[in-house]
């Protein structure tokens, strides 16, 4: 095979077969394919985009270009959960502890953040000594110890994706849901998972902010299971308003320690329950999503979904005291409160720029290399629906430094609130469900 | 600048600045612009395109990118003519000469063949001694001497195009006509011209083999002559058929002194004087086209254009003998003919098989570096139109080994002959002319 030809048939619009995706991916790491014709061969896709079936190939390749964790030795089905990002979405330290206390093994690998979006990895180190970089052996052991395990990705996991992923990202074709969903898909296939829940954002704070594009990459997902003989369910959720009151990394850990003691606010417990309860579903540890959504409030009222926190943090070298008494989460030097110049109702509270403001105060990063300072962030007293009076606390911002950065992100938070004079509804946040048959 | 926003832009469609195209080809040589962020770029014009204002910016920074060759010194408008490739076509050893008799010094820059095509340069050299490989100040010189010369690309010319010729080979980016005018025109301007004469082949041998193709392409490069102010005139001539009766290196240099002799074939002797015959107007050594064709003749009639390639191939190395004594040339070591196995008229010769025999046999290459044999080829004595007897003689193949290159040659070269009954009318070789207004 040459690469030229596999790149000509692509450029003119055929379909690539199962054999040429596999050895453009092998080409990869046997130097046969150079990384011009791979960048070529992106833009040809961008254009003309992949059936499922080749998806399905490309995500398979990918894939199998480094480790597939062996996960046999775990008795059960073992489910993780991947979100495309927004901000204030911590559900993952929430539904994880929940799923496992169900029953679910729950071998989690997240990322980092980048721009407007936080990660499940930047949230987990606020906590002092939790270490996310654990080999495969550990990671394995942990998962057996404490039902669950939360690490970030090896260079032993699709080693492919990570290559074609920075070329992606060099030349302007990150934008396709075909290659969109078969790096999201690569890498969490090869965590050694029988099955996967997506959550899908939509709205102005998702990388995908248009419902039918939230979609398109929700179904080519779903697709890639199918293909892949994996069990995949998807919820397409509203990512219009931050999930919860906390943004930052210190601040949403203790959201999430807060939930799983039973006071979270409504819509971020809400929706951890509903995603672990299709994990606990989908591992077969209830016969109904009602009996799992039951299940799964149950752990968290008897209190062993924080207990599995508690333990995987230990587990992973984090204070585990950090539980108990959440003061011992870094603090933030000061908060500055923004005030409502009106008194009305909040009609909207637009996640992207609150997402912006947290990662200019440092709780994010503008590139890829930028330190993340744990305890800035924001947190919302209002959100859309409340009422609000003129002079009333809008948000607090917890900063580090005053300044420039800081000055910009309190007009930005200040700007993201609209208020109105008529009470508003607020719209459910599950838009829709995408199930496989099985 | 950023490639990554500049390949976004090309991607979604929207036109490049003059800034941005020049900032992404000065990235070439500064090492700011990888190859896999250019190659990326290539198929995203591939399925863009580029309007004629980037065709000629992009032309322009390719050919600012190495020397623009300084021709101050010679007095007069310097032309030249490139022609898009074809089989047994060999003008530029006959028009160079009369143009250059007729006053109109000729800088010419030419290629080596690939595949079917033959290339001038391969020409060139089958007379021995003949040196191409001159550098730029002997160039100068030469057509200081001879009113013309005749080397090849050499590294100091445009050499961003010669990078991006090497990225597209590899990554199926050639089929561009805005790619394919820019890699021509960088080249030929940057030899120091004032205006350039264009023979844009069509047919079953030519690179574009659809009328509409070589149209495109034709009037790409005119309007990359309006906007970097140079006259360019474009005549598209079919190559349906080979061009002449000359297929191969020697004997199409034989072929080029006897049309210099004034007993050339008629189809190659008038195509050579017609493009002489521009680049005589266009040098302004006329006032009308039907003067410049007079003229054009009267140098061949009176033997001082076949006094100039005298000139100029002991100029540059040549044995100059050669033009009065064509047995001094590479002799192939046997003839075989092919016969008319009925009696009719020749409906078609496909000049594409003919190429491709050609090189089978040695006269061409397969890969750029395969070797070249001079005295290989193919002489038809039978033509379109012409009408022959069962067992005549329609070609003879010259070769140097039997064996199975040599088998599969003959059968392509017998298999390209189509006879019928009736007679057909051999259609005018120039098709269209596309003359910029000045």
């Amino acid at each position: 095979m040459r690469a030229v030809d596999i790149i000509r048939k692509k450029r003119d619009g055929h379909r690539l077969d199962t054999d040429e995706i596999g050895w453009m991916i092998g080409g990869i790491a046997s130097g046969e394919v150079a990384d011009y014709q791979w960048s070529a061969l992106l833009m040809a896709i961008v254009w003309r985009g992949m059936d499922d079936r080749e998806t399905a190939d490309l995500t398979g390749a990918m894939m199998r270009s480094g480790s597939i964790v062996d996960l046999s030795e775990t008795p059960g089905l073992k489910i993780d959960k991947h979100s495309t990002g927004g901000v204030g979405d911590k559900t993952s330290l929430i539904l994880a502890p929940i799923a496992a206390a169900c029953g679910v093994p729950v071998p989690m690998v997240s990322g980092r953040g980048l721009g407007h979006t936080g990660g499940t990895l930047d949230k987990l180190e606020a906590i002092p000594g939790f270490r996310v970089d654990l080999d495969l052996d550990r990671y394995r052991q942990i998962l057996n110890r404490c039902g669950l395990v939360l690490i970030g990705q090896t260079a032993e996991i699709a080693p492919a994706d990570k290559r074609l992923y920075a070329l992606r990202d060099a030349t302007g074709t990150v934008e396709s849901i075909a290659l969109i969903s078969a790096s999201i898909m690569s890498k969490k296939l090869a965590e050694g998972i029988d099955g996967l829940v997506l959550d899908v954002k939509t709205g102005n704070g998702a990388f995908m902010e248009r419902l039918e594009d939230s979609r398109a990459l929700a179904e080519a997902m779903c697709a890639i299971g199918r293909g892949l003989g994996k069990r995949v369910v998807a919820l397409i959720t509203r990512m219009d308003q931050p999930l919860g009151r906390a943004v930052g990394n210190a601040v949403e850990v203790a959201e999430c320690v807060e939930s799983l003691r039973g006071h979270g606010p409504a819509d971020l417990v809400d929706l951890s329950v509903e995603l672990a309860a299709e994990m606990v579903l989908m591992g077969e540890k209830s016969r109904t999503l009602d009996e799992a959504r039951a299940l799964c409030r149950r752990v968290i009222d008897d209190g062993s979904a924080l207990d599995r926190f508690q333990r995987v943090v230990e587990a992973q070298g984090g204070d585990p005291r950090v539980i108990d008494d959440l003061s011992l989460l870094p603090k933030a030097r000061f908060g500055s409160d923004v005030l409502a110049h009106e008194t009305g109702f909040v009609h909207s509270l637009a996640a992207r720029p609150i997402g912006v403001a947290t990662m200019l105060l440092g709780a994010g990063r503008a590139r890829v290399d930028s330190t993340i300072e744990p305890a800035v962030g924001v947190t919302l007293h209002k959100k859309v629906g409340d009422h609000v009076q003129a002079g009333e606390r809008l948000c607090t911002i917890l900063a580090n430094h005053e300044g420039s950065a800081f000055e910009r992100a309190k007009s930005m938070v200040q700007a993201a609130y609209v208020l109105g004079e008529v009470p508003v509804v607020v719209p459910h946040l599950i838009v829709e469900r995408l199930r496989e048959e099985r």
